[in-house]
């Protein structure tokens, strides 16, 4: 039955799992590319159709021939980079998730309010540049994969680093401990949160400063920079399992108050940071499936413990899909601008 | 027939990895949880059945029913921090593992002595502070995943660090080199040593630090803390695995003559460093599963070797049992106190 | 049919990984092992026969016991560590695997000149000591598996570290951003390039640098070695994929060009270093299955994209031998010595 829908997304970020998923679960997949990436796609074998554009912002005038695939959309990090909220919410095509979380994830202030309503940790931020008194994060308003993250060490640093700056930034207080990106999933037909793995990024050059001792870094004055190029993958002590989901339930929970009734729904992504002392502190949220995730396309140790059979988060919402129209629910899964 | 028994452990540390791999070898499945985690433990499908104590302290009074169910106990390091020594061997629920290695497990000295006669190097001991000629890592009696280790690096810091410490303590010499931590399975029913998989751990804040420029990091005055909060995986060079098994070989050999004809048999792990000189220093032995194998409940690189399905630790614990059942040799796989 | 032929390989480096996926696809096994490792292979089930040698200078002495039993032998780095290239192309036993790249691929300057004619960014080399302007890695010739291999931050320490050197060297720009390893596979039989897995290599002791705080690092006057001991796994931003893919076509391409019409086919490795404006760096390309790969011997997610089982890069191997006997095009995937 589902063999008659089609599970489409754009070209990059997680795409590959994402269409793999839907093959794996019985629809036919489209990606929509470039003319850099068209010959990619074209070269699996679970890519059934590729559309090629000469620029993503021409994503709108596929729509018409999307309705006529029967295409599900599934997005990723990259939609929210190419098309503007605006033209999200424009969008009648069949969408997997909510629109309406979009807004509470795109403002930093939003986004902070949601999560203490979740009663969850976040680094201090300082309004007032006067205020800073310890290391700290600068990051530039729109700033994508850690490009535009600034470390800053004092408020003397701050003034001179940030004199040429234009844009608007936020400032967050430096956490010191390790990075862990838990990937959960949320089923609205089952009411249900999983944990499907974890993950922590790839960041240069900031991941490979540890490598040149410290006597030589100071000749050579190097400035650390967060663009993210990959992920490594990592488990979890198992007495900090429990936080986890409680973290990620009542993240839903919230979500269901402040963004109508469905609220967040399918695959999110929790960003942390460990200190020594056990605690979690949140840097951000991600509302939708996160890159971190492509390590686990074979599947990962978490979602082996729900599914005998390797469940990435790109199959695990292929499934939801499955399940929503074997159940006559396909409402449930999708934005409520998407027109069946 | 094993169906008629039940694997029954602590909720924590690997008891996701342990159920899972008894209820695929067709075992029933027992958690025992605190309040805190309860909920946790119910919400996978793998689990039958979980009883919620107040205190893991009250872990005896569920004996009873234990021994009602034909419950095997499968411990691992959250027994150890929980239950003292005198209770462990106390139990005369069927045990997994020998009791005997405990005590020269929790002797920093009778565990030195035991890999000495293994022939694994280990780091220098400093008796006394005044030998103190290198950085040291100070580690407190009881430390328990890394909490309570101190990184000092001379004598003078020493002296400084250690005027308030009340807790006795040992020195161990710092071996700069990579860690890695070595998980061993070994078959009394075969006589026979696997390496199940290998990790390295990931410890807050001491694996962050390397990503705080050196400038950045004096102003600062960071100090090192080695808590454990999760692993990471790792291969090693196949030229070294032949050493990985003569020192398991060795450490299982010198514990049948320590303790008992049975010796040390089942999960166990070796961690070691390693240096430029291609030399593994071991810091110390678990001797039961280790929280770095939960990386692998979907199987490793390395018990793909053997196994053409999925092997975790944990799984492989309960096929040693399973086995032990169907040979009738039950009694080989558990610790001599047990009554079955 | 293939079953009657034997894969054959050197007891070390990737030889469990090649053994194991060769009895996956259905032939006989054979490891040639030293003292010290030929219990090791002779413990794996799949591994159906070993001999044992004094030393691996006598693999010559073997080749007519490895005619006899229709062995294919399938190369990888402890190869060319033990045999010379001379020694390489004087065998005419069925050798997976194109010879000429040895040569290409032995010189660092030919190397160089390959890379650059498939349009690849390498780091810059300096000629002569006194244009040093930054940061270098001076590599001794022949040194193997990061041994011998110095990280020198100026042209007065390049003086003070190289007076006592007799051997000869290359100067190389240390670029700063972080490794990746990508392994290939490419298929002449089907004129397709496959991407199997990435991993970054876990070197002693300069990736525990980091775990060191500046100030206790200077006190201790520590050196970077980088001696590989074992590698780690990795995903790459999906976005930069393509030009993975690029690259290695390209060093394909010009393979063909410059040894013989088979050019460079089988597993090879491209490791890059990855900076902040992200762009490809590539120190160095090894033309044969490298250690990296052990990390996936039951797969990886880039191989589940083209699988729907387990495909390690050894297992790969085999399947391309496979493929050419039932296709009677054995010829296409050995190197034209070969009597078969």
């Amino acid at each position: 039955m589902n063999g008659q829908y089609t599970i489409a997304t754009l070209g990059s970020h997680s795409a590959l799992q994402i269409l793999k998923g839907a093959r794996d679960e019985g629809f036919k997949t489209l990606a929509i590319a470039n003319r850099e990436t068209e010959r990619l796609y074209r070269s699996f074998a679970f890519v059934d159709d590729v559309i090629a554009l000469d620029n993503y912002s021409q994503f709108p005038q596929t729509l018409g021939e999307l309705e006529r695939r029967k295409a599900i959309v599934v997005p990723h990090g990259s939609f929210v980079a190419y098309l503007s909220l605006e033209e999200h919410k424009r969008m009648t095509i069949p969408y997997f998730g909510n629109k309406a979380v979009l807004d509470w994830e795109a403002s930093r202030e939003l986004q902070r309010e949601w999560l203490t309503r979740a009663n969850i940790k976040m680094p201090r931020q300082f309004k007032n540049p006067e205020e800073i008194d310890r290391p700290v994060i600068v990051k530039l308003y729109g700033a994508k994969g850690g490009k535009g993250y600034m470390f800053i060490r004092d408020a003397g640093a701050f003034a001179e680093r940030t004199a040429h700056l234009n844009e608007e930034y936020t400032i967050q207080e430096y956490i010191i401990g390790v990075p862990l990106y838990i990937h959960y999933f949320y089923s609205p037909l089952e009411d249900k949160l999983e944990i499907m793995s974890m993950d922590r990024r790839y960041e240069t050059n900031v991941d490979s400063l540890g490598r040149i001792p410290a006597a030589a870094q100071e000749g050579m004055d190097v400035r650390p920079s967060y663009v993210v190029v990959g992920n490594q993958p990592v488990s979890l002590r198992e007495s900090m399992l429990a936080e986890c989901y409680r973290m990620g339930e009542d993240v839903v929970r919230v979500s269901k108050e402040i963004c109508g009734p469905k609220g967040l729904f399918g695959a999110f992504c929790i960003e942390t940071i460990i200190t020594p002392d056990i605690q979690f502190y949140v840097m951000e949220i991600s509302a939708r499936i996160v890159a971190g995730t492509n390590l686990f396309i074979d599947g990962s140790p978490y979602s082996y413990l729900n599914y005998s059979e390797p469940m990435s988060t790109g199959r695990r919402i292929a499934r939801e899909i499955k399940n929503a129209l074997l159940s006559n629910n396909l409402r449930l899964v999708l934005d409520d601008t998407s027109v069946i």
